[in-house]
């Protein structure tokens, strides 16, 4: 029974006869070039999807000949005589068809080689004809990163899709399949990078990093490292006094660098080529170098010096703020804190520390504004840190398709360079010359069937690693990418499963989060509605509703003064009312349930008309599902039809919550008389 | 270090001269003329006690002669010699003076005996003069009960104190000291029955009537019977499935009915004594009748025809309700539901179940009507269950002592049987003629050093078995004599403690629970203001506030009709807004924040006046103890000062969260200009 595990590498067997034909003619025989455990690998990977979708594998060459009709190589002296350009990135490689009905993938590294198969493999799945192709692809970020938040119990952190696929009971599972297939599906897509324990790094995690642990997490390494993937460890700041029996982990104590240093050194005797560090300190609760008054830049060269004569890096967390807040204190601005604490410093940290940020300055809500940190920092590298993981969107129980959410934090304009100087230019090292740079995000796998729990919710993680290989690929493109790679190319399925995805972010919005609201979750676990969930809390995460009105004035005016974190342009257009877009108007401002949107709504029958147009439309998504019956493999089919289900019936919860929330405070009826209880 | 593990059994060096003097001449020599286990236990104690108080033991005579200057015993024989009244019941006793400055303890049976040697030493604890006494004493409740909501992972459901002092690890803690040590506490106030383990019953702890863990279950009522104490099991009604293997477990199947015959029948093998079992069936999602169909009288009749041969009973909650309501529902009222349930089937139950009826509809709320299946039922056995563990009520974190709000439930006057047909009158038996009756209530203990987290919550466990044995005892009278108990006869200290005592739950009420609202506290854990914690939710739980107004209308007039359960006076009461007591006005009606109240007030008003009023008085509760800093064993001063602390600190969170979210919504300004956020 096919339940999805073979994700968007699903090779299905090809029934179109002229297609059929075409691969059989110019698929025979095959010559590589070296050796490397990865070309062996990108070899496996070529036969198994050969076998499966067009019936026969390659015939393997010792030595090229004329004979052989694809070539994998790595030598620009062989790419020459086929006349293909051989200027371009390590990881980059060209496809080009060649005189003879022949094919060539030339690389300038084995893991580029390994690319391009997979990108020859999606032209098939796809059913691309290879006639009179010259393909030439480099990836625009260099570090394409995945955090998975796994604990060594089994958990996951926010995850929404099974237990762990890398953990159980504080052990590894060992179940090295697993861990290949997962390995594949990255590299398929460009994944260079994983950081595999969770950033909150408990007790038996701190762990890892010794010879109790580290020989298994080389077992790990070893898979991804065939696919081109660095092994990261999620690190414990005071790992010097819970492993090392010191009592501080005080930065520039000299006994404290000297035993990560050592620490380091014993970590790539077990991984030569360890990626590094991924770093959560002085954030809810953790420790970090503040204790020790020190700054986060004190704290991260102390690793960085540690970790730089390997070569490895440090990823260091700017999730850092107040979550011991006073709710009575207005002053406090938990938006600003990550400007407020790293901006300061800018300049001062070693070249291989890189500054992870979250897309906004709150924490992966539905809407809210970009981190005003975005090339403010020219002289610290920094990446981008997504949440592909649905924990305040849907929990993979809804749909909620982000990678249009994506697009617009990517082609946010931050003006730091003047006009055009887009996030995603600032991430890819183009704008200021970073050492390190590029985009991460929190994984959406556990070892469900399917990886993801919702089989669309494939799409997010497929839709994440395209963009981090190339921000500039629109959201249409990659959704028809991934509908055909998943569902075949009927283009009934392709169009209405693309549709689907495309609205769901909008639809998860409206019947959710007003206006840019955000925060209207139940605490701890984020799903479904509660209005004032956060609204009394520590966390620093407030609307402020009242009789009157909602949202939170963070002008520089009357307000906590956030907007002026913000690049000129970007600051007059929060700052003042009538210029600040609708989808954010309660981030920036507190406004009366009466003020008029640009829609020409009022605030308070924007709630109403979302919350009711939301429900209708996430009945039309599973209406949309049901009309494909026909064509998709019932396991899946059923499996999304009752998650298109529950997010209707929740979808009611969310809109009727809301609505009589909205309604019992401010005393205002619906102008349309809907049933508001 | 005195960290207040012996509660209310100190036996405190006695260093008053007088006292000691007469206390020594009078106990010289001690006769008993029986040799069961309890009167060995009784003697041990007293001995102790003694040695303690007195610093000296009694000479035990062996034969009984004139020498003998206290004499227990159970022989009517003995006591007529000694003019002593035998006409008691089976757990009395009489305590007297008799010639020659002697005394005698005499008992229908050992355990009466026991409890008379604990009166004994509480009269010498609290130094009583021993001349020219003549008590009688008998309980006025037959079933004198706690339940332990223990769970065998050690964890307890709604324990504040510690971990399980029965349960670690899935097994048995087996610290047969401290089970016994709290044989002795119980006895000491004559508690004569103990459930063990949670009345939510999970897979493991329904393991419990298996021979598995009957040989331990049976050393722990070994020890309990010792002391006066019958043993019961919560029990999974679900057993037959989990234990038996079996399909079914409707309580009309003729297995299912066989299987629990040969169940009692192996349990009394184990334990001969057994006192029976406890049953939460169709509640919060566990298994019961209403599975298969079957009524709870069918349910519970099928188990007490079980256990009839042995003598055992059944005690039944009546704690059924939806717990999957829709908010949006506004006719479905949880507070209906145990009437409605069980009022139809009066009569209907055998003669060895016994209703068990939480004392409001709701769930332990800091103040909310008292049940109206209170009398209403003649023909079925009724106890009252009572929570003296602070669920809702402060977690033993805050001052609250409930003693005075169980005064008031029992001496509420049902009018079931006419004018003064209190609760207390129904069920002690004396309205109805039941075959099993009494009062239960939810321990507060766990493995805490002082047994109950917050010293001072020792009172509520100590009063709450005071009055299951004589319901007609004041609070004052309870509070004055644990006071002594504890902290000795200081005048000073046992004002001071005895005034916070008795003022506390209506302090605590004050800064949290305006009116007889109820629930506005964090869903789950249940502690802390979380004003729409519960608004939204599947419990039945509302509060309905909006703009204009709050309450719940429970009127027959307009509402859900809960106020026709109650008898006519009563519901006449409730019904009318101008008849209904302010504290219980918005637990039956719903008003606008601009209704008077009797005291004056607005409804607005009053909720803004309490909460500032409730954290002044907090702030004096630690200013009265303070002042005893020189009177108190430094380990539990300290320890209740700090709780004191953090009640304060808490209050203004309620104080603020509270009138603040009122504030918001109303839109009404306070008259006294307070600072609300």
């Amino acid at each position: 029974m096919d339940r999805g595990y073979k994700m968007w590498l699903r090779y299905n067997q090809i029934t179109n006869q002229e297609v059929l034909e075409e691969y059989q003619s110019c698929l025979q025989h095959l010559h590589f070039s070296v050796n490397t455990a990865t070309i062996l690998a990108a070899v496996d990977e070529l036969q198994a999807g050969l076998s499966s979708m067009i019936n026969h594998s390659l015939h393997v060459l010792k030595t090229k000949d004329q004979r052989a009709t694809l070539l994998l190589t790595i030598e620009e002296s062989i790419a020459k005589e086929e006349n293909v350009q051989v200027e371009i990135e390590d990881e980059g490689y060209v496809i080009k068809s060649i005189k003879n009905n022949r094919l060539i993938i030339f690389g300038k590294t084995d893991i580029g080689v390994l690319y391009g198969v997979f990108h020859l493999l999606r032209l098939m799945q796809t059913q691309c004809s290879l006639k009179h192709i010259y393909i030439v692809e480099q990836p625009k970020n260099s570090l394409r990163m995945l955090n998975e938040w796994d604990n060594m119990d089994g958990s996951i952190e926010r995850g929404y899709a099974g237990v762990s696929i890398f953990f159980e009971n504080n052990q590894f599972t060992k179940d090295w399949e697993r861990v290949k297939d997962y390995a594949r599906l990255l590299a398929s897509v460009g994944i260079n990078g994983i950081a595999f324990n969770n950033v909150n790094v408990h007790e038996q995690e701190t762990k890892l990093i010794t010879p109790e642990y580290l020989p298994t997490v080389a077992k790990v390494a070893n898979i991804f490292r065939m696919y081109g993937i660095k092994t990261f460890l999620s690190i414990n700041y005071a790992s010097p006094i819970s492993l090392g029996g010191m009592d501080t982990a005080d930065p520039l104590n000299e006994e404290v660098r000297q035993w990560w240093k050592d620490k380091a050194k014993e970590i790539y005797r077990f991984i030569p080529d360890f990626g590094g560090v991924l770093v959560k300190a002085d954030s809810e609760h953790r420790p970090g170098p503040f204790t020790y008054n020190r700054t986060h830049a004190d704290g991260a060269n102390m690793l960085a010096g540690a970790f730089a004569p390997f070569d490895g890096i440090v990823l260091w967390r700017c999730f850092v703020y107040d979550c011991m807040q006073d709710w009575r204190d207005r002053s406090t601005d938990r938006a600003r804190a990550a400007y407020d604490h790293f901006k300061p410093i800018d300049g001062k940290f070693h070249k291989n520390v890189v500054l992870q940020i979250k897309n906004g300055p709150m924490d992966f809500q539905v809407r809210e504004a970009v981190s005003p940190l975005f090339g403010a920092m020219p002289n610290t590298n920094q990446m981008l840190e997504l949440q592909i993981t649905q924990e305040y969107t849907g929990q993979q129980k809804h749909l909620c398709y982000l990678v249009p959410q994506w697009k617009e934090i990517l082609d946010f304009d931050t003006y730091a360079n003047g006009v055009n100087t887009p996030i995603k230019s600032i991430v890819d090292g183009s704008q200021y010359k970073y050492d390190h740079c590029g985009i991460t995000a929190v994984s959406n796998v556990g070892n469900d069937d399917n990886w993801t729990g919702h089989t669309l919710a494939q799409a997010n993680l497929y839709g994440y690693a395209r963009l981090a290989w190339n921000p500039d690929l629109s959201a249409e493109l990659i959704t028809d990418e991934w509908a055909k790679l998943t569902f075949g190319v009927d283009e009934q399925v392709v169009q209405v499963v693309s549709n689907m995805l495309l609205q769901s972010w909008h639809i998860y919005e409206k019947y959710t989060s007003p206006l840019g609201v955000g925060w209207m979750v139940n605490p701890g676990h984020h799903y479904g509605p509660n209005v004032d969930g956060y609204e009394y809390s520590v966390w620093g995460t407030y609307h402020f509703a009242d009789s009157k009105g909602i949202g939170v004035d963070r002008t520089v005016a009357t307000g906590t003064g956030f907007t002026n974190q913000y690049f000129k342009e970007n600051k007059e257009l929060y700052e003042t009312l009538n210029n600040c877009p609708d989808e954010l108007l309660l981030f920036f401002h507190h406004v009366p349930y009466t003020h008029q949107l640009k829609s020409g709504d009022t605030v308070i029958q924007h709630i109403y008309n979302t919350h009711f147009e939301g429900v209708e439309e996430a009945i039309g998504l599973k209406k949309s599902w049901l009309s494909l019956e026909a064509k998709i493999s019932p396991s899946i089919f059923n499996g999304v039809s009752e998650r298109l289900q529950h997010q209707i019936e929740h979808a009611k919860e969310w809109r009727d919550v809301i609505n009589t929330y909205f309604y019992r405070k401010s005393g205002i009826e619906d102008e349309k008389n809907r049933k508001i209880y």
